[in-house]
């Protein structure tokens, strides 16, 4: 997506120890009309899979997947780090290391959200090991529902999760793909 | 909003300790199409403002409040409760005390993205005390920015935290007021 790489090129700034920080317009700001056109895009990339559902993990993937749900007309399921006095206890649970806070989460969805009818879109943020998507197809599995495709705004090619997942046979869509970036030059190299 | 009053009415479980668990619609599952109809109510209570940022705290406001955003056309900040290794150190910081979690969070924005220029609505999916809103006018207070308007899905009126922020001034718009509820005969009763 054109419009993605420039943004990332304008706002985007890299940081020691392959972090790419986009905080003005995806993880800690959302810019709601470029999500719209994320959105229609992944509608574009998704739109011979019969979803109902779009799974996605606290706390930056919720913005994005709740505006391309607008795209899909479905409800938004997110998985949650910590539960509250208010969660249920009946639970699907999976361990997800993540690698931006060093430590491992246990994520839950409720039984009661997740069932076997669905066929699940993924949706996140980002996409680096792959280690979030993973505990979410864990999550559908568990449930015995479908992953139906998994969409990314921004992959990290270079760190593999993606293309494993794709060699696994699931439809991975990243809006942009970066092959390689490096902190010292600032320069970024997307993958086309 | 009669027809979130009816979706609570339908869907909504009354815990022990004044527990509103709306888990299928607004705060683990988001019922998508329903917000989008909460967004365009937003907008019109709100119609006479000029609202550039919309700005919620992570993590179930998030998605409440990027679905309202496509209607207001503006991005949204979120206010982070840990922040990860990418987070700027250049932020403003408050102090609020959550009582699901039973916890106090310091909650951040960067000052980069919050601005004396900034005129914002802030949007979240409950209101009850009021310790989360006050810590985002907190945080809009130390911006320089101006609170134009509090939108919440559903307020607690009898815990007043609604009434004492309209008392200091501020348009707070909550879609519905439970002004009653029991768990022991699972009943609630609604301001009107």
């Amino acid at each position: 997506m054109q419009l993605l790489e420039e943004k990332i090129l304008r706002e985007g700034k890299l940081l020691e120890g392959n972090i790419l920080k986009v905080d003005s317009f995806l993880n800690h700001q959302i810019d709601v009309p470029f999500m719209q056109k994320a959105g229609e895009e992944f509608k574009r990339l998704f739109a011979t899979k019969n979803i109902n559902k779009i799974l996605t993990i606290e706390a930056s993937g919720i913005g994005v997947a709740a505006v391309v749900a607008t795209y899909f007309n479905v409800p938004v399921l997110y998985a949650k780090k910590n539960a509250g006095s208010n969660m249920d206890k009946d639970v699907y649970a999976t361990r997800v290391y993540s690698f931006t806070h060093r430590k491992i989460n246990t994520v839950i969805v409720s039984k009661h959200l997740l069932t076997a009818e669905d066929r699940v879109l993924i949706i996140d943020d980002f996409l680096a090991n792959g280690a979030a998507i993973r505990g979410l197809i864990d999550l559908v599995r568990q449930a015995g529902a479908k992953v139906e495709g998994i969409g990314t705004i921004i992959e990290k090619g270079f760190q593999g999760g993606g293309d494993r997942l794709r060699f696994d046979g699931y439809q991975v869509e990243s809006l942009a793909i970066v092959e390689k970036m490096d902190a010292a030059t600032q320069t970024i190299e997307f993958r086309h």
